[in-house]
C-alpha cells in the first residue's frame, strides 16, 4: 500500500480517486463513493479492504437512512496526514489546520504591518506553523500541503495578477515564495474561489455540484462551480463580478474601468459614501449592524446597493443559468432587507422564464453559511482536502 | 460485437468511448484516441482490431507530422450509420444528411408558411427526409438521430423556452412532436449552441476545448464551451448573451427586460434604425453589404453596434475568462470595421490584465468559418454526431 501523500496527490489511480473522494466531503457511504468515483461497487469494495488495513481509511459510525440496513460511515484516518490553509488579509494572516477527517486542530490569528510584504508573510506564516504544528505534536513536514487565500485573481503558476486589497503584490509569484519557506505543496487560489470550496466542503453548497457565489464584501468576488469544480477560466480571473462593468460612464474603479459592480455596491464603497454623506467614518460590521436595525440613510445605502448587486446577478444569470446562488460576504449579514432587495431587483434584470413555466425554473437564492472570513480561511484548508489550484512546475494547459 | 447504433449512444462502454471521440472528429489516430477517451494504449488498440473487424472502423490515410512513421487515420465505417440535421427558420426548414465519415449526402432547403406550426414542421421534415433518404438508398430506420436547431433556448426536455423568430412556439415540446413523426432518437438545442458545435467539429473551434462563441445576427445569442463541453446551464438558459440587460433604462426588448444587447446591437434593431432614420427597408444582407462598402450611415450603425457589442463581451470576460472568442453571424460578415470596433471595445470593457502581463493573457477574437445558416444546419448534425442534445425519457439532471 503506498503513502497518503501519493494517493492524495495521484488523480488517476482508483485508490488515490477513493482517498480524494472521501478527503472532499469528510465521510462518506461506499455507495457515494462507487456515485462520485464512478468506479465499479466491486473495486470499491476491494479498494476500501486495503486501505482499511492499510490504516488510510476508518469506519465510522453507521448512517441511517430510515429504512434497511444502515450505511457505514468511512473518514480518513484523521493522524494520516493534515493540511494547513492560510488567509493573507488587509493587516492581518490566519492559519487553521485539519485533520482529513474535516476537524480543526488549530486556528490562529495574527496581526499584520499594512504594507507587509510577500517575503515577511511567508516567514511570519512558517514560524507560526512551526509552533502550531510542535503544540499539536506534528512535524511540518508531514503537512499535506498548504492553502493560501488571496484577495485577488491568481494565475495556474502562482503570480497575483491584480492586486486588490495588498496592491503592491500583483505581479508576485507568491507560490515560489511560500514554497521557499514552506518545503510542502503549496495551494493558491483568489479568496471568493476559496469561499466556494469552503461552502461545498462544509456550508450552504455540500452535495450542490452547480451553483454561483456572489461575495458581497468590501469589495465584490464570486465564484462558478460547474460539475463540482471551481472554474478558474483561461488565466484564473473567472468569476470577477464585482468588475463587471455596468455603466462606462460611471465612477472610475481601481481595476482600470468604470462603473464596475464595486463601485456601486462594494463595502468600500459603501463606507466612503457614508463618511461623504454622513461625516462618518465606520467598519464595515458598523455600517451592516446600522443597517440591520434599519437606521434609514443606512438602509437606503443597502438598497441602492441590492438593487445594483442584483441587476449584475441577472447578467451573470442570462450567462451562466445556475440553479442556485450563494450570497456570501459582510453584506449578506444585513440579512432579509439586503436579500429581498437582491431577489426583486433580479427578477427584472435576467432572461425571465416564460410565463407558464414552473416555479423550478427559478433559480435558488441561499446565504452562506460562514461568517466573518471564515470562509476564506476554511476555503484555504479545502484547497488542499480537494487538491484544487495546486501548484506544480509543470506549465499550466492554459498559460 | 454490437452494432453502431448501441456503441454511439453507450457513454460508458470502452468500446463507444472510442466510437463517440472518431465520430466526434471525423478521423482519428490512434494516439489521438488514446488523448481523448482516457483509456489505455493497449485498450485502445485491441478495441480498434475489434471495431475495423466488425465493419464499424476503417483506415483511411496516413498523417504524416514530419518525423518518424506517418500515423494510421482512422474513420467510422461512413456506411454503418447516418445522422440528420434540421435548421427551423423563419419561414424556412433547411436539412442535411451525413454520413459517420462527416461527409455531406444532402443539403436541402425549402421555403414554409411564416407561420408555420410544429407540426407542420415535423410533417414537412418527415417527408422530406423519407424523400432524401430514399434517394441516398438509405432507410430511414437506419438514421442514428435527427438534431433540431431552435431560435430559441431549449429546456434539456425538449420544450422551447422562451419564442425567438417563432413566438408562438414557447412551451412547445419540440422534442415530442418530432418523435411522434420520426421514430428516431432527437437531439434538440438552441442554434447558437448548435453553431459551436459546427466551429468545435469542421470550423474555427476544431481543437479548441474552451472558448465563447458570440454569434451577431437578427438576433444576438453564444455558447460558452468548456473543456469540449456546450455548456446548457441548469435549464437550457446559458450564453444568452443577447439579453444581457445593459441599461436597465434603455429600449424595451421582446424577452420582457430593457437596454438588453439585443436592443442596441441586433441585426433586427439594426434594421429598424435604418427604416426609421433612412427610410430604407432592407434585407441583413443588403445592410451587411452597405456597411462592407463603407457607405457612411450604414458604417456608423456598425460601429455603435460594435461598442455596444466589445462591452457585452468585456462583461462575458469578466465572468467567464475565456482564452478564445469566435465571432459569427451576418454583422461578423461587415469584416474588420466590425471586429475591430468590438476589440477595442472590449479592451475598455474588460477586467484588463496587469501593465506587466504577457500577452497571451488577452483572449484571442478569431471569426468563425461559416456563412449564412450553414453553421446552424451542420451544428444540428453534430448534435447527433456529438451525442449532444438527446432527448431520453429519462428526467433530466438539472429540471
Amino acid at each position: 500500500m503506498v503513502g497518503i501523500r501519493e494517493l492524495f496527490e495521484d488523480q488517476a489511480s482508483p485508490a488515490g480517486r477513493i482517498v480524494r473522494a472521501i478527503a472532499a466531503i469528510g465521510s462518506a457511504t461506499a455507495t457515494q463513493l462507487v456515485k462520485s468515483t464512478g468506479l465499479a461497487r466491486s473495486t470499491v469494495s476491494t479498494l476500501l479492504t486495503e486501505l482499511k488495513d492499510g490504516g488510510i481509511v476508518l469506519d465510522m459510525d453507521t448512517k441511517s437512512n430510515g429504512f434497511g440496513r444502515p450505511s457505514q460511515l468511512l473518514s480518513l484516518n484523521p493522524a494520516a496526514g493534515r493540511c494547513a490553509g492560510v488567509l493573507l488579509g488587509l493587516g492581518e494572516i490566519r492559519i487553521a489546520i485539519c485533520d482529513l477527517a474535516h476537524t480543526v486542530l488549530s486556528d490562529i490569528w495574527f496581526a499584520m504591518d499594512k504594507d507587509y510584504t510577500p517575503q515577511d508573510a511567508a516567514r511570519c506564516v512558517r514560524s507560526s506553523l512551526e509552533e502550531q504544528c510542535a503544540l499539536l505534536g506534528v512535524d511540518m513536514s508531514e503537512l499535506l500541503g498548504v492553502g493560501l487565500a488571496i484577495s485577488a485573481p491568481v494565475s495556474y503558476d502562482g503570480e497575483i495578477l491584480n492586486g486588490s486589497i495588498l496592491p503592491t503584490w500583483c505581479g508576485t509569484n507568491i507560490a515560489a515564495v511560500f514554497s521557499e519557506q514552506l518545503g510542502c505543496p503549496i495551494h493558491v487560489e483568489n479568496e471568493s474561489h476559496c469561499g466556494a470550496l469552503a461552502e461545498m466542503t462544509w456550508g450552504a453548497a455540500v452535495g450542490e455540484p452547480n451553483f454561483v457565489l456572489f461575495k458581497f464584501d468590501l469589495g465584490i468576488g464570486g465564484a462558478i462551480v460547474i460539475d463540482g469544480t471551481v472554474q478558474r477560466g483561461a488565466h484564473g480571473y473567472a468569476a470577477e463580478f464585482g468588475h463587471m462593468s455596468l455603466d462606462p460612464r460611471g465612477p472610475p474603479c481601481r481595476c482600470g474601468n468604470r462603473g464596475c459592480l464595486e463601485t456601486f455596491a462594494g463595502g468600500f464603497q459603501l463606507l466612503r459614501y457614508a463618511e461623504q454623506s454622513f461625516g462618518e467614518t465606520i467598519s464595515i460590521e458598523q455600517f451592516v449592524e446600522r443597517a440591520r436595525n434599519g437606521e434609514a440613510a443606512y438602509a437606503r445605502l443597502v438598497d441602492d446597493a441590492a438593487e445594483m448587486a442584483g441587476w449584475g446577478m441577472g447578467i451573470a444569470f442570462t450567462i451562466l443559468n445556475p440553479p442556485l446562488f450563494i450570497i456570501a460576504g459582510k453584506l449578506a449579514e444585513v440579512g432579509e432587507s439586503f436579500i429581498n432587495g437582491l431577489e426583486r431587483s433580479f427578477a427584472r434584470h435576467s432572461v425571465a422564464p416564460p410565463a407558464h413555466s414552473p416555479e423550478k425554473r427559478k433559480p435558488r437564492f441561499v446565504v452562506g453559511t460562514f461568517r466573518g472570513n471564515d470562509d476564506t480561511v476554511m476555503g484555504a484548508v479545502a484547497l488542499v482536502l480537494r487538491q484544487h489550484g495546486r501548484i506544480t512546475s509543470e506549465v499550466s494547459p492554459a498559460s
